[in-house]
């Protein structure tokens, strides 16, 4: 079988190693004769895999012993509204908007009756192709939080560098780089992920949050409601099971791997050989601004809209799965999270060297 | 390895064929390279998957066009929140109180401002062990719907007759009775159904609604619409893809089998074999009315705890896996669902006939 290289943006390329001792146990968890969709999220086998996946993720990521890590459902899709909701009542909620996802965590706090909300920077004016800056004396001191999008998977952008918010907690959707870059969890108050993309499946999605900022409001729904999901350890109601072993499993590996440092490092590496390539070549290049480039989500054009159709074919019949560009933004994008091979970067990139000694001139 | 049988009431055991088939395509689904979890929710091939999970389901359950099938997250408990929220603003929502899943129902309901909640009938006075009658006097007939839970998980009670509501839609918690017995979906306004009972993994939800009954009112949440929901056929965000393949995998296992009727009588026969233990016995008994008694979730008590205790150890060391009652009504509890063999059930009428005839007169 022909290589394959899978650069979707989520659901994405899980470690190879993962699937396969997924796999091998997929009938008969440790002997128990079930497997582990079939064991009752009450039982000790399945509380020693939620037990282990989030000490793993504490681990990983540092998280102080003052943040609760639940694991829900509902994407950061439903987070858009659990945080406002529980955070954000009868509140200022501000928010940095930069690019489609930012919009939509914005558009959905708005719904709310009881939150205001305030855009206090935002990049829309140039297509989201740059992080915008963030004063700090935009921010009103009694505002519930600061809501950034630290990756901005369809833009290409990244926010390495946090604000100073002051006393203000800061809220990341984390989705696209969670435990890809490094980040210090005590910066935040709350941090959302889905998995799909440096996690594991769809349909399990992490939230680390400050303790001191739950139980603030009354949540119009038990599922909703942090407060009562910290307290019954992310069962009031069945867990996605599957999911957040497969998590574990994900975790393990990354441990294995050297850890969070080790992932971005790598990452790095990786996003270098690719934006070396775009920024040296003649024929594509990068809408984003150097400086706020992602290493995860790695848009390209030619400028050209029949060109990047020609080389999308071409990559598509080399391999190479989802390299198309997210329609509002066109051409291509990369999407190289931890489970990504150097190797496929590598393939990519002589892939575009070729493309484009063959296509000198048509542009 | 001695054989294991799983009474586990959710998440539950599933067809070892389906677990053999999701096995052997882990790593490399259909030859792409990919594994089901690595598939982008956008590309054709999960496309075919939820397409296929949805059409099967169809005919499985004899869905009409003017029914939208919905595949989402957050179980049934979200589902709570989620029936008033979009069929019941500004109305009346009746509920009709059978057990546990039902009080968790009508208490999320009532936290919604905007919805009036009244219980038309209860079987809460006697522990719930029979289903109240439900008289269609009491229905004012402008109500948004009438709630029932078909079959009650944790008291082992089952609705086989539907109630005449008149013109209010009857919206169901199918959850641990869909695609177990054979009801006519046109009978209901909506039904929903966590997953892990019947039909796959946990963190599936499934929501069949009758188109006419949704976009009634503005939603606080995208993620909590149905009308968003639909319109994005269940991908407004990415949905729990793995899932959903596996329900697809037990879905066509449902098909192969014979269909739903074929699946209630297989049901029938293994419930009948235990009923008539218990009724036979001199030791055990059930605590529920007889003509409401569910195939599927078969709770039975010796009448003294440690006896039910030793039973219980016994069952577990002879290899029957989650066979203890749930807390609320101890003694023992026989989840039967379609993929529990009726193998299981014989050897466990064989370990109760011995466990009375060494303990008679130890109560």
């Amino acid at each position: 079988m022909k290589t394959i290289y899978n650069f979707s943006a989520g659901p994405a390329v899980l470690p190879k190693s993962v699937l396969e001792k997924a796999q091998s146990e997929l009938v008969n968890y440790e002997n128990s004769g079930m497997s582990v969709m079939e064991l009752s999220h009450r039982s000790s086998l399945f509380d020693k895999i939620i037990q282990d996946a989030e000490a793993l993720l504490r681990e990983l990521m540092t998280i102080p012993d003052n943040y609760k890590v639940l694991f829900l459902q509902g994407g950061a899709s439903l987070q858009f509204t659990m945080v406002p909701l529980n955070l954000a009542q009868h509140k200022k909620a501000l928010y940095v908007n930069t690019g489609s996802w930012s919009k939509k965590a914005i558009s959905e706090a708005q719904k709310l009756d009881s939150v205001t909300v305030e855009v206090i920077a935002s990049s829309e004016d140039q297509n989201f192709t740059y992080i915008p800056e963030i004063h700090k004396e935009d921010i009103p001191q009694d505002a519930a939080y600061v809501h950034i999008t630290t990756n901005n998977t369809i833009e290409g952008t990244t926010i390495y560098d946090l604000p100073d918010t002051g006393d203000v907690p800061l809220v990341a959707d984390m989705s696209s780089n969670i435990l890809s870059v490094n980040y210090n969890v005590a910066d935040f108050g709350l941090i959302y992920a889905g998995a799909q993309k440096n996690i594991g499946p769809a349909g399990l999605t992490v939230v680390i949050v400050r303790e001191d900022l739950i139980g603030q409001s009354d949540i119009l729904s038990a599922m909703l409601d942090y407060e009562i999901q910290a307290k019954n350890g992310s069962m009031y109601n069945t867990p996605p099971t599957f999911s957040i072993y497969m998590a574990k499993l994900v975790f393990e590996w990354i441990k294995e791997q050297g850890g969070v440092s080790q992932m971005e490092k790598q990452n790095k590496a990786k996003a270098a050989l690719l934006y070396d390539e775009i920024d040296t070549s003649q024929l594509f290049s990068s809408p984003v601004n150097k400086k706020d480039r992602s290493i995860n989500n790695i848009p390209f054009v030619t400028g050209d809209d029949a060109l990047d159709k020609k080389f999308n074919q071409e990559a598509l019949a080399a391999g190479f799965e989802n390299l198309k560009g997210h329609r509002s933004v066109g051409g291509m994008r990369a999407s190289l999270y931890n489970a990504f091979p150097e190797a496929g970067v590598e393939a990519l990139v002589a892939l575009m060297k070729t493309f484009e000694a063959e296509n000198k001139g048509a542009k």
